[in-house]
């Protein structure tokens, strides 16, 4: 359980590296598809093989309450029950727990809640959090933090930071008690990084928690409602106080732009449900920008989606796809999810290849150039 | 484009074959899997290949109504545009008419009716069904029948074969006027034996097909609601006046019994949307009858549905499964479908092994006993 920089962009701050999991070899800058439930959406584990997914996510909130921690244990955690057998990296259920559930109260125990499912009373708290990723089994569990919202008071920021920074020692105390395992290994803890939009708490937030001495840490609070500008800017706040030598970890995020520049800005690892969302709304990224494929302009088209897409979706015309969407056809989901993480995933591949040969500033530089050119999303 | 019969069975009217059409061989007896709009829903052509799937089948009032047969036509037909390389069969949309269109009106000329979509006013002619055929470039065309309801009248039952008739010869004439190809081959075409549940009209019915001389035969009118007695006499009643050199296509059936009754009575060709519809709703065929995966009892359960399902289904536990349903995970209609249609696939490909080797009564008696001993459905 490892993390090595190897090779630095000169004009940059982005850097790619190899992360070693129980579970494998994680290339860096890496994004990982998101399959929250036990499943990334209408994908077979196979076809993720295929794409060149590295590491997915999977969300303890929703695993949680369905079909509960203790289930997934007993069948060999995520890994065994999902048969998905490359690293898994867990979020800490925070996040789910301030967007999903309803009646939500934080105290210093942690976040009480109903849950979204059948409306019961439950209890979140950092040691729940930590025991229920071990259970799951995850290579990389995501300590408990609270996300507050955009816009939020500077002084409801700080207050916020302090508990987060208080829950991350709980989550660490819990961690050196139990000392939980992923498959053969140990299980790798990462850090949440807050403070909202105030650079002087992020710089606090980073600092607190390296003095704790995580695995990795996570920039968390953004992609939260704020302009694309503050997003860059909590980045840029968080990064100077994080350890060289450690994983850095942009969660929600975000736009095949938006992780270029967050690239730039020295983050490694990224997850968002975008690619495939959007995928089930019918829009597949090109690198000529999102491309609405139930548009009428599509309805006779005979050429593919774009002229690099991967075999498995190449094959299929504009025309069939668009068709597949008006039909209700579930294919049409299939194909365009699998085509958007495959366009995902080339694009961090292309990054880290960049920065292996020094020229990653140009690439992000024509790939938005060309992105932006003629957006029709 | 022909028919040789390749072994019979001595116990029983069944037999393997061999039909050779334009864009390939199908080995019979056959399941075709149904690609109404299409795609067969929820999978990848490639996946269909991998199943060993020979041909599929159009629903031509569908294709017709979205994206439209011009549309098709323009892209290929219907294998350049759905990318499916193996042969395809379409039906008439008789059927579909009955079934789904509103304020339907049989006259000489052909079915008045508002479709089912947008409700707009058309009109479905013999020739005009042959036409649209045509352009899907279909291996074989269904003649435009007219198929009566369960129960219905003797006297209507006949009037309505005699329209039958008169509509399959406009077909004929259509056909012989136009040649229509599908690839490099010559499109096929098949009649449809009628005549409800009356054994003197579904004799009638067979030989006025039979003596207008078409490349097969189907059997229509049966799963729409009759006793599985009735269906069973159907067939009884047309295969003996049906020519032994011709393939026989019993239409839109049936559960895997079924199925095998029907092989065991002549019949040679299948399709039936109940594999994938019933993935949808939860249900995996297995060797002891259909299995409910949403049950409480497969909760906890780490087995696979079967014990021999495909590679691509072994992995996954039931109790994963009944997850991803109970999630609303696509990937759980996903592998239900391709367990479902190798299920199928695999019935009729035993079927004509047994048939082969001289013990297809064995075969059907073992199947039929231990999917009736414990079946949960």
């Amino acid at each position: 359980m490892s993390f090595s920089v190897l090779a630095t962009d000169p004009a940059s701050s982005a850097r790619s590296g190899r992360l070693e999991l129980a579970h494998g070899t994680v290339e860096t800058p890496i994004f990982m598809p998101v399959g929250t439930q036990g499943s990334v959406k209408t994908l077979h584990p196979a076809e993720l093989d295929e794409l060149g997914a590295q590491i997915i996510l999977g969300n303890t909130y929703h695993l949680w309450l369905r079909p509960g921690h203790e289930l997934i244990r007993k069948l060999g955690g995520l890994h065994g029950f999902t048969t998905w057998q490359k690293p898994f990296l867990t979020d800490s259920g925070g996040f789910q727990v301030w967007s999903l559930a309803k009646l939500r109260k934080i105290t210093e125990q942690g976040v009480a809640f109903q849950n979204h499912l059948d409306g019961s009373k439950m209890l979140l708290t950092p040691e729940l959090s930590m025991e229920i990723q071990a259970a799951l089994g995850s290579d990389i569990a995501m300590l408990f933090d609270e996300c507050p919202p955009y816009p939020c008071e500077e002084s409801y920021a700080a207050e916020s930071l302090a508990l987060t920074t208080r829950w991350a020692k709980r989550c660490k105390d819990w961690v050196t008690a139990n000392n939980p395992r992923s498959g053969n290994g140990r299980q790798m803890h990462f850090g949440i990084v807050q403070g909202s939009i105030y650079a002087d708490l992020r710089e606090q937030s980073a600092r607190e928690l390296v003095d704790l001495d995580f695995d990795g840490y996570a920039i968390g609070g953004v992609s939260v409602g704020e302009p694309e500008e503050e997003m860059f800017r909590a980045i840029e706040n968080a990064v100077p106080f994080l350890p060289h030598d450690k994983p850095r970890y942009a969660m929600g995020l975000g736009t095949p732009p938006q992780i270029l520049e967050m690239i730039a800005r020295g983050v490694d690892m990224f997850d968002c449900v975008m690619p495939t969302r959007m995928a089930r709304h019918g829009v597949a990224f090109t690198l000529d920008g999102p491309l609405q494929i139930k548009n009428l302009i599509h309805a006779e088209d005979p050429s593919p989606i774009c002229e690099s897409c991967h075999p498995h979706v190449a094959g299929f015309s504009r025309a069939y796809l668009r068709h597949l969407f008006k039909a209700g056809e579930m294919l049409a989901l299939r194909l365009l999810s699998f085509h958007n993480l495959h366009f995902y995933l080339r694009l961090v591949t292309g990054a880290r290849e960049a920065i292996a040969s020094g020229n990653f500033t140009e690439y992000k530089t024509a790939f938005i150039r060309r992105y932006h050119h003629n957006d029709e999303s």
